[in-house]
C-alpha cells in the first residue's frame, strides 16, 4: 500500500510542479552550497532514515511522557552505534563531532528523536566548555572519555531563581585548603539547578557553574566538573538530590533536570582553570581576558539563527503549501467548482511571506557565521575588534528570527484549518520547538535590550563623529535619504528601512537623554525608554535582514528565471514587513500616505507571480517526509490517505471498544434508566 | 507542608495587595454580575472542585493518550452524578442542562478535566439540535432518554473533505420508500466524517448532517439521528465504521472521531423534520423558514466571545501578574537589589493589555449575548430584521477575539520565561484550547470575510442613503470627523477608529468596483480584495470593542477609584491597539505623525497608573487555583515551592534510576571503554 501511494502523486500537486518556471534542482543546489553538498546531504540522510530500528511503531504523542523518554534512550544509543558505522564507511573528513552535533539539534536527530535528545548537551555545551575552558591537562582527562561516550555530560547554569541574571547565581563552591578540595552547597531553594537538557536521568556528570569562594571571599561564577552519578549503578553520588523538572510544552524527551548540593566534595582540579585558577593554598589567580569565553555564548545563538529559524519556517511553508494545493473548499464562481485553497488570496498571504522570510533568514545566518568564524579566529590573535558588533547582531538576529519563526510556524497551521491541529500535521511539534528557541539561550526581549545598548552606543559615537561599525553605519547619512522620492524599487524600499531604523535608534536617544537631562537616574531613563528601544532594534535588524537578501540576489551567479523568482521573494519580504510596521514608515521614511496604495499593490502583485511557483519553491527546500514528519505535507500528497492512516495508529483504535465503557460508562448509564 | 505553605503568603505580592487603590471585592461582585452571583458561583466551585475523587493523582500530562481518554470517562461519569446531588440541594432554579453545559465547556469543568470533556457536544450540540430541529413527536422521543444519559450523542457535520463550505459534504442518505428508511453511505475517503467529539468511542448516537436524496433527486444537507454503537456491547452498529481522528495539539480528551457509512439503514422518522419533511412515498416537502436553523450556528460563536475568551485572556494575566511580582532578576540599579519583573517596563507591555482586553472582550460579550437573546427570541415570532448584523458581529467578534486570546497567552507566556513553557504553568494546555477556537465553529479567516459582504452591503447602501444598524450607522458621519484636532480623551481616540474603520471599507469598497469597472468578474474582484478586505472587518470589530468598553464605563454605578481604573485600562486597550495599527490611523484618521508621541506617552502612562493595582486587577477575576492551574499563579505566591512539588509528580522522578539505563545506556557506555 505504501508504494502504491508514492507512485500515485496527487494530479493536484502534479500540475503545480509542471507549472514552475525555474529549475527546482538549480535551488536546491543553491540551498545546500553546490550540487556536491546535496549529493552528500541526502546520502547521509538516507543512512540514518532508512534504518527501520530508528523508526517509531507507535508515534511519540500517544505514548506516556515516561515511555517517550524510554524510547529517546533507546533511539539515542542505536544512533550513536550508527554514526561510528557511517564513519568508517564515509570520505568526506567530517569529524564525529559535527556529525554528532548535526544529527542531535539538526533535522536527521529531529526526525528520529522528535521532541528532543537527552543527549544534546553533552556535544552542544558539555564537550565545548572542557575544551574552551579547560587547561590542557584537564582536557586530557576528560575530553577522550566524553568524546567516546564513556561518560555523558550536561551544563548546568540556570538556577531555579535566576537564568538571564547569571551574576545572581547561588550555588555555592567553597574551597577547602585542608584537602585540596571545592564542596558544593545548594544554599537555597531558588539555587537549585534548573533546566539543563539531560541533567534528570541521562548524565552522569556535569559542567556547574557557581560561585567560587575562597580565602573567605567571593570571586564570581565559575565551572567546575562535577560527577553525577555513580558509573556502575547510576544512583545519585552522596550529597546530590537530582530529577527531572517535569513535562512542558515540547522538548519532553530532553530529559531537563534539576540538582541540589549538600556538601559535595570535588578535587581542585574539578575547577576549569584555564582562566582563572585556584592554587593549592586557596590563592585566587585572575583570568587574562574575561572575553574569550565570551565567544562560546554567542556560538549557539548564531547556531540557533543558522539551523533552526529557517528550517521551521521552511517546513510549515512547504506543509502548508502542499496541503493548499491537494485542498479543495468552498467556490470562487458560482459553478466553477471548488478551487485549490491556495488560489485564495487570504491564504497566499498567509503562507507566501513564510517562504520568503525562510530564505532571508538563512541569508541572513549564512553572513552572520561567516562573521562569527572571522571574529573568532582573531580573537585568538587577540582582536576584539567586531566582537562587539558581532554580539549585537546574534542578539537581535536570534530575537527576531525566533519570534518570525513561531509566528510563521503558527500562521501556516492555521491556515490548514481543523488538521493543521493535529499532531500528525507536526506544526504542533515544530511550534514547540521554534518557540523554546524564544526564551532559551538569551530570553528575545533582554536580547533586544543588549542590541540596544550597542545601538545606543553607536547614536553617541555617530554624534561624536566617531567612526561607525559597517551595519551601523547609516547612522551616519540615513536622514539625507528621506528627500528622495518613493519608489517601490528594490533599493527605495531599503533605503526607507534605514530612514526608519535610524529615525527610531535616534528617538530612543533622544528620549533617554531628555529624561536624563530633566533629572532621572540613566537607568530609569533606560528603562522608560525600553519598550521603544526594543522596536529600534526590531527595525534595525530587519533593515539587515533586507540588505543581506538584496545583496545575496545581486550577487548570485544563477540563471535568470531563479534570480526573477527570488526577487519577488524579496520583495515580499520587503512589502510584508513594511504593512506590518506602516506607521514607522509614514513616521520616518520618505514613504506617504498617498504611496500606500503602492505597496498594497506590490504586494497582491509579489503574492500573484509567486502563485504558480509555490510548490516548486517549496520542493527546492528539498525536505524528506521523515524530516518533515506531516500527514499534511507529503510530497505525493496523498493527504488523506494519510490522515486516516496515521488516525489508525492511535492505540485507542486498536479495539473497538475502550474499557472505560465497561467500567465506568456502562453501569453510569444503565444508571439512569 | 500544603497547609504552612498556604498560610504564608509571599511577601512581594502581600504588599502587591496592600498597596492596590481600590475595593477589590467591589470589582469582582460586578464581574459576576452582582454579590448574589459571586456568592452562588463560589458555592458551586467549591462544591465541586473539593471532591477528591474529581482530582488527579498524576497530572494529565504524564499520561499516554489513552489513560488520558479513560481518566476522563472516570470524572466526566461522576461528574454527572455529582450534578445531580448539587441539583437536589440548589435551590437558585438553574436547570441540569445550564450546569452540565457550563460545567463541561466552562472554568470548572475545564479545572477537573483539562482538556476537554469527551461529553461535551452531546449537550452543546446533540440535544439542542434535536430540540430546534426534531418535531415535538421527535423531542418527545430523543430529548428525555438524551437528557436523562440513557443515550449519549454527537453531533457529526464536519468530514475529512469538508469544513467551511458545508454545502459540499458527502455523505449520502437516500430515501426507499419500499422499507419506507434512509440508506446512509459514505462515497468517498473525503466523505468520512472527521472531528465531531466524543464520536470516536463515546457516543452511541450522532445527528448526521448527510445529502438527502429522495424520488431521485438530491436536496441538499439534512440532519438525521444515527445509531452509531450497540446499547448493550458498544460495539460499532452493522456498517458503521468508526474510530478516534488521533491526537492533536490540545483538547486530547475529547474523543473527536470518525465515521463512515456503508448502507446503514435508519428509520424514515430518523430524519429530523421539524423543518423539512419527506413524506412515506418519498416526497420532498421544504422548509419554511430557512432562516430559523440560522440562530444555532450563530449561538456556539456567542458562547466562545462569552464564556472562552475573556477566560483564557484572564487566566493568562492572572499567571504572568502574580509570577512577574514574585519573580526578581537583574539589577535595574547597581547595588539596589534584583527588582520584580513586573517593574520592567517591557514586561508591563506584555502583560498588562492583556488584563485590559480581557475587559474589553467581557463587555462586548454581553452586548452580543443580550442581542443574541432580543434577536432569537423576536426570530420566533417571525422578525428577521437585526438577525444579518448580529450574524455580522457575531462573525467577526469571534475571529478578532480568538486571535487576540491566542497571543495574549503566549504572550503571558513569554513573559514568564522558561517556567511559562513547562505544563505546569498552564500556558502549554491553555495555548491549545485557545487556539483552537481560531479555527473551530468557523474558521477565522472565512469568518472575517462573512462579516465583510455585511460591511460592503452596508457601504452600498449608505451610498444609496438607506438606513444603516447601528453597529454600521459611523459609515454615514466618519470623514466629517476628520476636521477635528487630535487629543487624547476618549472620545477623540474613539473617533479615530471609527475614522480608520470607515476608510477602510470605503477603500475597499472602491477597489471592488474599480476592479470589476475594468472588466473584472465581482468574484476575481473579491477574492483580489479579501486581504484588504479581511483587515477592514477587523478595524470594525476593534472600533466596536473600544465602544462598548467606553460605553460599559461611562454608565457604571461603580466607586470613583474602580471607574478611575477601569477608565485606564480602557485607554490601554485603544493605545495599545492604535500603535499595532498606526499606519492605519496617519492614513484614515486625524492623528498626524506630530501626535504620535502622544500616543506613545500615554501608553507609558497607562502602564504606570496600572502598576500599583496590577496584582489587585488580577486577583479580582476570582479564579480559583484549582481553576487557575498555575504552579506560576498560585494566590499565595510560593511559586518555587510549586514548581519543585510538581516536578516531583513526574512518574520519572518515582525511582533514581530509569530503566532505560540498565536496558539501553549501560551496555552502550561500557562499549565504549
Amino acid at each position: 500500500m505504501l508504494v502504491k501511494m508514492k507512485i500515485k502523486v496527487n494530479e493536484d500537486l502534479q500540475k503545480e510542479r509542471e507549472k514552475c518556471t525555474f529549475n527546482i534542482e538549480e535551488l536546491t543546489h543553491f540551498l545546500d552550497g553546490g550540487a556536491d553538498k546535496t549529493f552528500s546531504r541526502r546520502k547521509l540522510e538516507s543512512f540514518f532514515l532508512s534504518d527501520l530500528n530508528l523508526k517509531d511503531e507507535i508515534p511519540m504523542e500517544y505514548l506516556s511522557h515516561k515511555e517517550r523518554y524510554e524510547a529517546a534512550v533507546r533511539k539515542s544509543c542505536i544512533l550513536f552505534k550508527k554514526v561510528n558505522e557511517w564513519q568508517e564507511n564515509d570520505d568526506s573528513g567530517s569529524n564525529s563531532m559535527d556529525i554528532y552535533k548535526s544529527l542531535l539539534g539538526g533535522s536527521v536527530g529531529y526526525a528520529i528523536i522528535k521532541d528532543g535528545s537527552p543527549f544534546a548537551v553533552h556535544y552542544v555545551m558539555f564537550i565545548p566548555t572542557i575544551m574552551g575552558q579547560g587547561t590542557l591537562e584537564q582536557q586530557g582527562e576528560w575530553v577522550g572519555r566524553a568524546f567516546s561516550n564513556q561518560i555523558i555530560g550536561t551544563y548546568a547554569q540556570t538556577e531555579l531563581g535566576h537564568g538571564t541574571f547569571i551574576r545572581g547565581l547561588e550555588t555555592m563552591c567553597t574551597y577547602d585548603p585542608a584537602t585540596e578540595e571545592f564542596v558544593l552547597n545548594s544554599p537555597t531553594l531558588t539555587s537549585y539547578k534548573w533546566w539543563p537538557g539531560g541533567l534528570g536521568h541521562t548524565c552522569n556528570y556535569a559542567v556547574v557553574i557557581a560561585q567560587l569562594y575562597t580565602q573567605g571571599k567571593c570571586h564570581g561564577i565559575h565551572p567546575f566538573i562535577v560527577q553525577l552519578r555513580d558509573e556502575e549503578t547510576w544512583e545519585p553520588m552522596p550529597g546530590i538530590k537530582i530529577g527531572e523538572i517535569g513535562s512542558k510544552l515540547g522538548m519532553n524527551s530532553t530529559n531537563n533536570g534539576y540538582l541540589a548540593f549538600d556538601n559535595v566534595r570535588i578535587p581542585r582540579m574539578n575547577m576549569l582553570m584555564k582562566n582563572a585558577q585556584v592554587l593549592k593554598d586557596g590563592t585566587y589567580k585572575k583570568s587574562v581576558n574575561d572575553k574569550l569565553t565570551y565567544g562560546t555564548m554567542i556560538f549557539v545563538r548564531v547556531l540557533i539563527v543558522r539551523d533552526l529559524v529557517s528550517s521551521y519556517i521552511s517546513k510549515a511553508a512547504i506543509i502548508a503549501t502542499r496541503y493548499s494545493s491537494v485542498r479543495r473548499q468552498s467556490e470562487l464562481k458560482p459553478g466553477a467548482g471548488e478551487p485549490q485553497i491556495l488560489d485564495y488570496q487570504t491564504q497566499q498571504y498567509k503562507i507566501f511571506p513564510a517562504i520568503a522570510i525562510s530564505l532571508a533568514y538563512k541569508f541572513a545566518a549564512t553572513w552572520l557565521w561567516n562573521v562569527y568564524n572571522d571574529v573568532t579566529s582573531k580573537l585568538e590573535e587577540g582582536d576584539l575588534e567586531r566582537l562587539p558588533e558581532l554580539h549585537a547582531m546574534a542578539c537581535c538576529l536570534k530575537a527576531v528570527s525566533t519570534a518570525d519563526a513561531a509566528v510563521a510556524v503558527t500562521t501556516c497551521r492555521l491556515a490548514c484549518g481543523g488538521h493543521g491541529y493535529m499532531n500528525c500535521s507536526n506544526f504542533p511539534n515544530m511550534y514547540a520547538m521554534a518557540s523554546a528557541t524564544e526564551t532559551y539561550e538569551g530570553e528575545n526581549t533582554v536580547l533586544l535590550l543588549q542590541t540596544a545598548r550597542y545601538l545606543m552606543k553607536a547614536c553617541q559615537d555617530a554624534k561624536s563623529g566617531l567612526k561607525l561599525t559597517e551595519t551601523i553605519s547609516y547612522l551616519n547619512n540615513f536622514k539625507s535619504l528621506r528627500r528622495n522620492n518613493w519608489s517601490t524599487d528594490l533599493d527605495c524600499i531599503y533605503n526607507a528601512f534605514l530612514q526608519v531604523a535610524g529615525g527610531k535608534i535616534e528617538n530612543c536617544y533622544f528620549s533617554i537623554n531628555t529624561l536624563i537631562n530633566s533629572g532621572m537616574s540613566q537607568e530609569d531613563a533606560w528603562n522608560e525608554t525600553s519598550i521603544k528601544l526594543s522596536k529600534a532594534t526590531e527595525a534595525h535588524c530587519r533593515a539587515f535582514v533586507i540588505q543581506s537578501f538584496i545583496t545575496t540576489v545581486k550577487t548570485l551567479n544563477l540563471s535568470s528565471e531563479l534570480i526573477k523568482i527570488l526577487t519577488v521573494l524579496c520583495k515580499l519580504v520587503c512589502v510584508h514587513w513594511m504593512l506590518n510596521q506602516l506607521g514607522d514608515f509614514l513616521q520616518y521614511s520618505n514613504l506617504k500616505p498617498t504611496d500606500v496604495p503602492s505597496i498594497q499593490s506590490l504586494l497582491e502583485e509579489c503574492l500573484k507571480q509567486i502563485r504558480p511557483n509555490a510548490v516548486g519553491l517549496v520542493d527546492s527546500f528539498d525536505v524528506r517526509d521523515e524530516i518533515l514528519g506531516s500527514a499534511l505535507g507529503v510530497y505525493d500528497g496523498n493527504v488523506y490517505e494519510r490522515l486516516i492512516e496515521d488516525a489508525n495508529k492511535s492505540p485507542l483504535n486498536q479495539e473497538p471498544v475502550n474499557e472505560s465503557f465497561h467500567k465506568y460508562l456502562k453501569p453510569y448509564l444503565k444508571s439512569n434508566l
